[in-house]
């Protein structure tokens, strides 16, 4: 696993890099507004889905820019919905990533708009010229990113979360939920390597694949922690989830079960990488490492 | 003024008839976002930013597809502003065209996602390829779109907004805050005829002088409403500005003078329409229009 953590920690400091660089600072009266921005997604997270993104660009040559710059617009999308699903009208959460979540160091409304303009700069990376010389390609992505995030992507997966709270759902009903929150933006970041590659589909439908398989199981094993991690560890409170009678994958499976179903589900992403032989080696390990991290 | 009343309806319907489409209602659970998504873009407000967009297609006659679909791309950003704006933690607003808030008509955290996934829809569209067979055109319009409404733009203007109440400001502060709170996104609807169309420098750099000088003059008029006018006019409530101790054009200038700079203001945008001839008639018309509206 030693090679997979160095993969890890090199896609997180080069999107890091990016992040910073298109986060300019000023010293205009908004600066606020950049300081909270640059709060919420600089210094943070394990940077799965930028690593993800870098990983799948891998497979077919991409240039190292482009990739870059697409996953700092997935983990600017990714930092956008950290921000506002702590906000206290939403998960009302007061840790994340072991700092005080954005409304707390700064305040509500702060943080409402550093999300939205995390958002919106996610799409403005994503159109710059920079990030693809073929437009089409640039146009793609931002379409892609837009259906992975909005409606019937990881805002609609966040509403029936919040809906569910206090009700009870069965296993079909969490899948969706959890394929619309958390999976949507996962695929996205696993199939862009194709788009950035210009490969056609029967790659694309792989990654994707492999990609809704890791997600789900990247969720259960988050359910997990939350029953059996500490907040040191995660950086975040956990216990939540029965707290708010919240019903996930381990409250109607059991533990034991849900472990098995996610190391289940890691091996079947596995088996979709079968045709890009060792060049998917990390993404394989990708797979085993989601399921057995500790925070 | 007929015509342009006449125009101004007919821009709203083209949109609202485009707005209804893209946003599909569905029956699944997340059916309460669509919901209150569609409670704040259909059936309300001038529709003054789709209006500019098809005026200024239709100097470079662009097809109404095309038009059409980034006027409502413009108009949802529009609309997601208003309901993150009327949040409580933002400006806490109860009514808006005439109507409840998203947030009093749903709850909170339905009114932040719907916000949301609005602004996140907008670039979905753009980045569509009906919204123009040419990707460079599609892209530019996304990062046009992010530029005006992103943190160096829109946000960034609220966020001095806010920051402004109880402060005092001059009328260069307060002239930088509007260019970015309202003017931003205005000057994107005026100079995307340009875009979709593929002219050249001079047309947009009229348009961009144009939209300025509008969206100044239409700020003016807002704060002369925002003292003189009734919330059954406005739609909304009234006097709030003096309430919060906030500067505005009119606390500073007083209504008189304000009233003149608005006239001036919108004298001097007709003044860059010179080259369009008659095709630009309905736009100077919406310029004496903006300082003269009751609401």
């Amino acid at each position: 696993m030693d090679e997979l953590m160095q993969a890890l920690a090199g896609a997180a400091v080069e999107v890091e890099a990016m992040l910073d660089r298109v986060l300019t600072a000023e010293s205009e009266p908004e600066s606020r507004l950049i300081n909270a921005m640059r709060y919420a997604a600089l210094d943070g997270g394990k940077r799965l889905r930028p690593f993800l993104l870098l990983q799948s660009a891998g497979l077919f040559g991409v240039a190292r820019v482009p990739a870059v710059r697409t996953a700092a617009a997935v983990e600017l999308v990714h930092c956008y919905s950290l921000v506002h699903d702590d906000l206290p009208a939403m998960d009302d959460d007061e840790l994340r990533r072991g700092k005080p979540t954005v409304h707390r160091a700064f305040d509500e409304a702060t943080a409402i708009l550093a999300g939205d303009a995390l958002l919106t700069l996610a799409f403005e990376v994503l159109a710059h010229p920079d990030t693809h010389s073929n437009p089409e390609v640039r146009a793609d992505l931002v379409g892609g990113l837009a259906r992975a995030a909005g409606a019937h992507g990881m805002v609609g997966g966040q509403m029936i979360d919040l809906s569910a709270e206090g009700r009870d759902m069965d296993i079909g009903e969490i899948t969706r939920l959890q394929r619309l929150k958390t999976g949507a933006l996962i695929a996205f970041a696993c199939e862009s390597g194709a788009v950035l590659g210009r490969t056609a589909e029967p790659s694309r439908e792989a990654l994707r694949g492999y990609a809704h398989d890791l997600g789900l199981a990247f969720q259960i094993a988050d359910d997990l922690l939350d029953v059996e991690g500490s907040a040191e560890e995660a950086g975040k409170a956990v216990g939540k989830d029965a707290v708010r009678g919240k019903a996930t994958f381990v409250s109607i499976l059991g533990p034991e079960r849900a472990r098995e179903q996610a190391h289940m589900l890691a091996r079947q992403a596995i088996s979709h990488l079968a045709n890009f032989g060792e060049k998917a080696t990390l993404l394989r390990q990708a797979a085993r490492y989601v399921v057995d991290r500790r925070s």
